[in-house]
């Protein structure tokens, strides 16, 4: 078979580390990219000699020598640029979040089911080896019922000028909540505040309700002095904790309940800092993002479905834009379809 | 003058740390104690011969000895308490949070002004030097204009019977909060989850709207594996952390802002984890809560009001009560008065 | 049986621990106490009056109603306060180092045999629940065969005027090298500076020799701007890192070790900062002084050998007095007998 | 003027780091590169067509049209080829350290005078944000006088066929020592242990010992499993503690001193963790290595002399070479020439 034949889109900063991964994925080559900047392309071209470049997106999408677009350019962009490229038959890989809107989103994947391509969405967390455990924990039973999600992510960040706080740091979170939790969230508040003057939050505050007696929170800002990636995940067994600054202990696995039998015992329970083991398993140190490009590529070849497909993608697009609504409404509750 | 006559009320977790910083106070003396446990009575009578032990609080309240009265009792019993101390022309130190509601702690205050006694409530935080010195650095301008306060107070803690986790550990962060800001919050709102059956929520987020573009969010929980006590103090031209885990480094001040003139600086503004130096300052070493119990004593002698006096102790009551509206509501906003 | 009758001698630093942990240790009462300050003993005569004070150490030692002395005076004063003790048929418990010199230290373990008596050394980190989990480790083969410690223990401390740093700091490492570990040291090289004049070294560097291919270093200073209290243990077949500044994770236990088979395993042996999964145990969080009380009065009444025997103790000066006389010849190694 | 023509050796770890720099470094060119293995330079031949490949050293070394040789080899190999490299009139960059002994050093810089050639080692610490700004704390006078340097650099690693511990990390640590300070050595202590067969030590404790009131202590392990990158520099004005593995308060300056005028004084002197405030400054986030291949062009084309220079690398050597021999001779203390 011959070697899946890429086009990416956007040489910004996510673009060149897409590339690189794929350029060490085997069965495909990237053939072609595209960028509005001239000297970026001339870049490239000296680097690689024998790829294409395309000044205009919609150019490389309709080469007929691809098989697969990468899309790494601006939110607003993604849906019109992911649309011509399922219509003129291609596989699709979108930077997270897929869409700007839940029905940009489901217009895609009703486009992909229609021509049989992958649609996928580069969360590129959810290949982390550190998420790849959390999964492997979860799914073997061994922190029992989720209670909580608690999550910190916040620094000193650059503001993006057309999306909020919340639609550049929360979807991963939300991607990795919907990838290692089974149950969808009925529900989701949210607060924020914008102190510059053009309306995008630069800190905001997320909380997801679930039918059962479960609560999700996320805590996002770009203007925190120190930069905290803090995931704690509460079961009715053991506990988790995943600090993603943390070198190589990322993440810590608390031996920690609070299941109470009795009135006696939950009046007596009690208050060391901690009330069992820690246990802090070896991570896998594979770059992320060479998961994600190895699943793109097995996914065309297998016709099997990535990992991060087009509807976990669709289900965190339903948050932010629930949450979106949450915001300029003050922090009122609104049910996610 | 005589040294002032102090009774004290509850023998529990934090009444005999009272009565060891009241015994290394001037001028003043602990005469009486009440609590309802005859055996720790007499373990506090072996340890000190003259002092008075009562097993019941008004009875200890009524004895024409005393000058003031310190409550270290639940907190449904502080309202009551204080209440026969003021009618009994004693001057009161409550523990926090001041009282049940609203109601209670305006009518405390009144009583107090009527009586001209002494109504202080030991918010012990507000003494410590790390509180202190946010408060100069506040005071001197280094911050600038305060543009969001974000406190995560979370640990793996005695579920109380009687209260929820906001009423027992917010605060804490409410009292610092009104301490170091001179703005008060229009309206909060809170959600919250309760994992046992008694219905007192053991993980709650708060979140204070002010006029201005201020915003303060406070997590709460007594279900983390881990504990956190941190507190992000932004301002439009520096920033502090303070966290409490620290055995030394406790605040942080980081030459870091975020005040944008111009659309092209907005654009540009980076992304380094940050982008000044950070100034450690050192702080007092004396123990908070001596703080607590000189400046009740000196207050009493100089008919001075105290840091920590009672329209402080009503702020911090009118945010809770507000928020457990709130949480009770599923986080609608609540007005505060 | 009657209540073991305690005498304590100095009223320093390390005394009133002493006392508060013998008034919560079961049979056994401290009946009298001495110190050269009369306002020290004064202090403590109003709070327990059914105290004996005494203005001098001697006096109290020979009193007949006393069981036991317990010697918390500076180093110089060990010998002869323990000596007199033993002489008088007293149980002795002394503080760290046991004594000046290793002639002193022997001829009080002969003095205590002959008489019969406990002669026990204050090594109170023996007694921590870190010591005692690693104690356990070691002891049931998880660490395999000892290959390395590396201590490093400094501060911002006290320049102690009539010792300097090793003796000051390395006793809690040696003592707990000690009891970890079987083998005996065959020889000592340590070298040192003195920044002041009175020829007191404020650093010193101490390396302990042994038959196999086992090493010991310990890092001692008084002038380090931070805190440090790590000691690192390598085993062929795990390492465990003790932090002692850590407030809950003192003790971690790696799945790591350096144990090669063949020249091809040996060239391609890892990079990764670390190989395995790691574990860090719950410990006791008893405090380690009330160990040391508990241990000195159950072995008087049970007539058995305490964990932190004269013997350790004596061990413990062996390397003190050697490293002593290597730092004043510039490092050479001096021989342990 | 011409752009420097530089040839390369060895692709090994670093050749392709020192690739990367050179080739966003101004006025010059990578035009040339030789390993041994075939496959490596194939690789770079397809992604640089137009650089010239040679599978011998010796032939690069010898080719006109070069100016200046990288040499990315062995330790054992760095002799023989910049021997060959200056022989043959061309400029030298070379890794650390700089020879196998201080006899070749010496003939390398000798030869290098006579040809009037630069001659530098790639000392890349030494052009971190982080040892510049201590440097300029130092030359600035805020440190104070030099009273000890303490350094751990110990983690868990390759264990290097040809080299022990001390050949492989001290020259980190040395270099800084001689980039910051102006004394000189003139003794060295070593003690060290080989857990394999090789009799290459894998933990070495190198002591350094000055005319003045000053030491410097080095501790070095392939075998710790924790990574530890800390130096502690001690003024008597003020210290620093610089920390590599702290992802951006890497140095931190330190209130602190320990100068003493009077017995009272020394007596009193503090026991709180620190005693005064702290500074953390903001460092250049410029890469290294960009450093050292700016700092040799420029040196080559303005005929000045690079910050590592060959005298810096001489005495590097003349640390390790004095200190290897004391290992071998039980630790006794060596002078440095």
């Amino acid at each position: 078979m011959k070697d899946i034949q890429i086009g990416l889109i956007g040489l910004g900063y996510w673009g060149p580390n897409l590339i690189r991964n794929f350029f060490s994925t085997r069965r495909c080559k990237v053939a072609a990219i595209a960028d509005l900047q001239v000297e970026k392309l001339e870049k490239y071209k000296n680097l690689y000699p024998g790829i294409e470049t395309y000044n205009n997106a919609e150019t490389l999408i309709k080469s007929k020598n691809l098989d697969a677009i990468v899309i790494a350019t601006p939110v607003f962009t993604h849906f019109p640029l992911a649309k011509v490229a399922l219509e003129n038959d291609k596989h699709v890989l979108v930077e997270k979040p897929m869409a700007s809107s839940i029905k940009d989103a489901e217009i895609l994947i009703e486009l992909a089911l229609g021509k049989d391509k992958i649609l996928m969405v580069d969360h590129t967390f959810l290949y982390t080896g550190a998420v790849q455990k959390i999964k492997e924990l979860i799914d073997n039973d061994i922190i029992g019922k989720l209670k909580y999600v608690d999550s910190t992510r916040i620094n000193l960040g650059l503001f993006q000028p057309d999306i909020n706080v919340l639609w550049d740091l929360a979807p991963h979170d939300i991607s990795i909540l919907n990838y290692i939790c089974s149950e969808k969230p009925v529900a989701v508040q949210a607060v924020g505040i914008c102190h510059t003057k053009n309306g995008m939050e630069n800190i905001a505050y997320l909380t997801l309700k679930y039918q059962n007696d479960f609560i999700a929170h996320f805590n996002c800002s770009w203007t925190s002095p120190v930069k905290i990636r803090k995931l704690l995940i509460g079961g009715d067994k053991k506990m988790i904790v995943y600090d993603d600054m943390e070198p190589t202990e990322k993440v810590k696995l608390y031996d920690t309940s609070f299941e109470y039998n009795s009135e006696a015992e939950r009046r007596t329970i009690l208050v060391d800092y901690r009330t069992g083991d820690i246990f802090v398993p070896k991570l896998s140190t594979l770059e992320a993002l060479s998961g994600v490009t190895n699943d793109f590529v097995n996914s065309i070849i297998n016709h099997t479905t990535p990992v991060s497909d087009a509807i976990l993608g669709l289900n965190v697009v339903k948050v932010l834009e629930s949450a979106q609504r949450s915001i300029k409404q003050q922090g009122v509750e609104i049910p996610i379809q």
